[in-house]
């Protein structure tokens, strides 16, 4: 069913709704009219919440991951292994990860995977910080936590590239987790399982 | 997959967009993360457009549709026929009926059925004003254009009730439209006939 009623701003609100991922126009006017069903306050506050979201949330200076802080609380405490970075392409894999309770290091986010198909290459993601990073302060061991996809493996294959003359310790997760999976849907086991068995990364 | 990091800011983007109906936690965290992949304009317009809908839209004085103005389009045109008004549950309803195209009456909008089991009683329904509205200015014929559900039949037969004194002429569209059925998702070609093959409602 089309909103064919000339009511300008509910066209509004459905568009906007609308260009949200995943949700049509149906969608998007059943949540526009439930909206209205709201107190103005509770709509105030949702509107608002999301603006100020989008304008004040950091992005950690020192590992990329979401954060209310420039530094986020990972990087920043004392009880975390400075020793060790384990670099994932989405902060999704951040709290997937950190789920599994096993892992105490830190996270370096690269925001993407390195994929010639959708234009997407080492530039726009975070690489050339977390080579500059570990030559700052070089941890002892960087993890690869990357999806076992084509986009995953290319993108570990061109990191570890970049970091072998450090000649700091590169591992890779086990592949533990099925062959064409994404890390964000891994069980806890399992993928708290492949970060204990994760191997020498060799090229 | 639960976010156990602490970023109070993710945290609260995420249970404001749970607020959504149909809308669960993962799907929230998806949607957050999608408006930090949008321009910082693009998501202050998003929040912004939904607050000035639900502060400014209009709950048109004479049929209690939605209106950007204090009455509607509808309403105030003299190319409608002012001698029908067509009764309705809900604005989708008013939406799927104009989109078939056959009616050119004006509406009432109850804003919802009785319905004892959720507490909705005729007094949270625009019933009253229906009743007044008739008796200032009486219309030829009003035409019950409810969902065929006992909730549809209580609230038409309530409505009937109440109109039956002012001696207009009630109908209430045919049921073709499938028992159980609700308005909004009938077929335009059903729902059409339905409003042609109306017939007189009796009590």
């Amino acid at each position: 069913m089309e909103n064919t009623l000339p009511i300008q701003r509910l066209d509004k609100a459905v568009e906007e709704l609308h260009r949200l991922p995943g949700i049509g126009r149906k969608t998007a006017l059943r949540l526009a009219l439930f909206l209205l069903t709201q107190k103005e306050e509770m709509v105030e506050n949702f509107g608002n919440t999301l603006i100020d979201f989008r304008k004040n949330i950091h992005y950690c200076r020192c590992c990329h991951n979401l954060s209310d802080t420039e530094i986020c609380p990972i990087c920043a405490s004392p009880r975390r292994d400075h020793s060790q970075i384990c670099v994932v392409s989405d902060i999704r894999d951040v709290m997937a990860i950190e789920n599994t309770g096993i892992f105490q290091g830190l996270y370096h986010v690269l925001g993407g995977l390195i994929n010639p198909m959708s234009g997407i290459g080492p530039s726009q993601l975070t690489i050339a910080h977390l080579t500059e990073r570990v030559r700052n302060t070089p941890p002892q061991e960087i993890i690869m936590a990357l999806p076992a996809t084509p986009e995953g493996d290319t993108t570990a294959f061109y990191i570890a590239k970049q970091l072998k003359p450090t000649g700091i310790k590169l591992t890779t997760i086990a592949k533990g987790i099925a062959i064409g999976d994404d890390l964000e849907y891994t069980d806890e086991i399992t993928l708290g399982r492949s970060l204990s068995n994760r191997t020498e990364f060799s090229i």
